[in-house]
């Protein structure tokens, strides 16, 4: 504790010297301080990140070359030579949605931000908006867009199904409406939605199509053109290895065309993609907007490169085989998948049903306690009836897979259940 | 190039095996499919990320111990050790914002997201606020506040000037806003607002007191309790010392009165205090709102105690000291202030007249390319008129200085104005 004109003896001081201190400020400020308080000011250690292999629905583990990237100095937010990362990201990620648009970039934020920027941007106050809720993405979508006021037309499946192109084509048929949303990888029941042939349909009905694909970009196959896809949001953290904090971003040309021809901008600034696709180049120029997360987009260009240089086949094969490894393990344990029919499945989480009088949050634990391995429960309506597991990205791994196969056998044995 | 029935070979394959492959999405997307486009995978290479002093208004160069904390490994966003290293977090902004506040947090997101957080959160539509329109950031914040749907009351000064308290209390008199905006280190034009008596007068008028500390934070005296703000929004690249992409983050008790007495939820999901303060254990428990971006999260916590280390009144001394460093040298080269009044300078980040008969861009683009050093000129209005110099954070060291007195000294002299 320090009394006020010790506190403010620098500024004081220097403010005599008449080109320095705000005195006047400095002056009322000495009325008003009594003094610093140090009750907060906490002994600070070491910082303590045990190791763990995170092999639940996300973050998953980032590749080490991703981390270390983060470590190299800080450029300004509109020095050239972070202008070309940037630029190196949008195309990064044309390679990674497979698209041709011009409009691609990271969103400086996580999939949530992602998942607003393409609301708030998509939607006018009035647009009907319908919503497949197949799980918790839908469902925040749903409050989302109720948010921007669009006339929400929210459609259900049970937890563990998908949409049928019958249900969505007959939906799409009756409300024409503005935006179509749909989770490509529904990481909260493990189900993956089909999008073919929507992009031809939503063409017919006037309808942006909205896919959410923050757990299944770069696991499973999207060709964001090709399926006629308008605007996509993803994850960092997910399979494409990196740290959260920057949310891969996609839109079509359609989709430009609706927000340039917008009554009203959107309600948030930080996310107003005319805006920020000024910073980006989109348009030609380039203007400030925000300070980009700087340390994050050296990680994602650097995740985007290893896409690049194992290639998505390789990369989407790679998933599927250690999905297929995975499985062949836990049905030997006479484990069943949650989700009921094959075509449904998303292969980068796995859902996997606790059978009758087990102790799923003991398998847990002792998965945690035991190997440093994270494997989750079931998020919302799924809790105590499932497990997840995700296989994502670097941490896609036969050995990885393995370690997972062990953790259930060791707790199942632990509870007499196997 | 490959044909699609290659392309799907192993989703096909392993479909045949019953549990594994979406079947139904395999057989639709191989009509569907042509080819992979490989025109849009580039050969990554090495990413090139030049070593620069970052002396212009920000980002400063990080501190090495908090740039390296971002290769730790990757923690679960609801793991016990990362919810560890949010309450060090809120704690350390307590001691850096000197509040006893339970309401602090880093928004995951840069200082613009924090603003957008502000404004959203304690901005109803037709709600009266304020703003104090010193330079470029009053303007965002008044456009901002008006996308929220806010009766915006602008108030200006010419450039280089601040608003003394006697305006600002007829003003508040005047209107009772319910929200007043102002910038303490407004980083466009170098002016430093005072905030002595505001507190006072604000709850006198029911006005809730809003602050812009983002170059300011941590280089110059701020009291969040004791002067009475209500609500603070902050940079992390600046004074802190960390990379851009987390907002330190500020709301008092009538501040949260306030958000819970709101009639309607903000428009912003992603920055919804409410929902964000619970994952940040505001209101006793944890609920999942989205997943923060961990690595840059891990340097906060670095950045936060190292500010507890050296402890503010020293980081504010170094910040004074190292401002008269600079302004003695620019006075001996005949350099003078663009803020007229010693009372209105800001120490951070320092805005110099450009002469007459100077080129300023030659100046900056001599120090780029003779020094790796970046100084600035100005932004929106002030552009062609000064030259922005910052002195933040770990870049705060007399051998910096020096070297942009070198740089100026070298730029004027080429130009045989020296």
């Amino acid at each position: 504790m320090r009394n006020a004109q010790k506190l403010l003896a620098p500024v004081l001081e220097l403010g005599c010297r008449g080109y320095v201190a705000p005195a006047r400020w400095a002056a009322r400020a000495a009325e008003e301080i009594a003094t610093i308080d140090n009750s907060h000011r906490a002994p600070a250690g070491v910082i303590e990140v045990p190791s763990r292999l995170l092999m639940g629905p996300g973050p998953a583990n980032a590749h080490p070359r991703i981390l270390a990237a983060q470590t190299l100095p800080l450029l300004g937010h509109m020095h050239p030579p972070f202008l070309k990362i940037m630029d190196e990201l949008s195309e990064g990620l044309r390679y990674t949605f497979q698209t041709n648009s011009k409009y691609t970039l990271m969103v400086s934020g996580t999939g949530h931000a992602g998942m607003e920027a393409a609301i708030a941007n998509l939607v006018e106050p009035g647009d009907k908006v319908v919503v497949g809720n197949a799980g918790i993405w839908g469902e925040r979508v749903a409050i989302l867009s109720r948010r921007y006021q669009a006339d929400v037309v929210e459609i259900k499946v049970p937890s563990g199904q998908t949409f049928s192109y019958e249900t969505l084509k007959r939906t799409l048929l009756e409300h024409k409406p503005a935006v179509l949303f749909l989770c490509q990888g529904e990481s909260s029941t493990g189900t993956h939605q089909s999008l073919a042939g929507l992009g031809d349909l939503c063409r017919q009905t006037g309808t942006l199509l909205l896919v959410d694909t923050v757990c299944s970009l770069g696991g499973v196959p999207l060709f964001a053109d090709q399926w006629g896809v308008d605007c996509i949001y993803s994850g960092s953290q997910k399979c494409l290895s990196g740290p959260p904090g920057a949310s891969p971003f996609f839109m079509s040309e359609r989709a430009m065309e609706k927000l340039q021809r917008r009554k009203t901008p959107p309600a948030t600034y930080n996310l107003d993609m005319n805006l920020i696709g000024d910073y980006w180049g989109w348009f030609g120029k380039r203007s400030y907007h925000h300070t980009a997360p700087v340390s994050t987009f050296y990680a994602m260009r650097e995740a985007l490169a290893l896409v690049a240089e194992e290639g998505l086949e390789a990369m989407w094969a790679r998933h599927q085989e250690l999905h297929h490894r995975l499985w062949d393990g836990l049905r030997s344990m006479g484990l069943k998948p949650f989700v009921e029919k094959d075509e449904d499945r998303l292969i980068t989480v796995n859902t996997i049903k606790v059978p009758e009088g087990v102790d799923w949050a003991a398998v847990v634990k002792n998965a945690m306690d035991t190997y440093s391995l994270e494997i989750a429960g079931g998020l919302g309506p799924t809790v105590g009836k499932i497990w997840r597991v995700g296989i994502m990205g670097f941490n896609a791994k036969p050995q990885n897979v393995d370690l997972v196969l062990d953790a259930f056998r060791d707790g199942l044995k632990r509870q007499g259940k196997l």
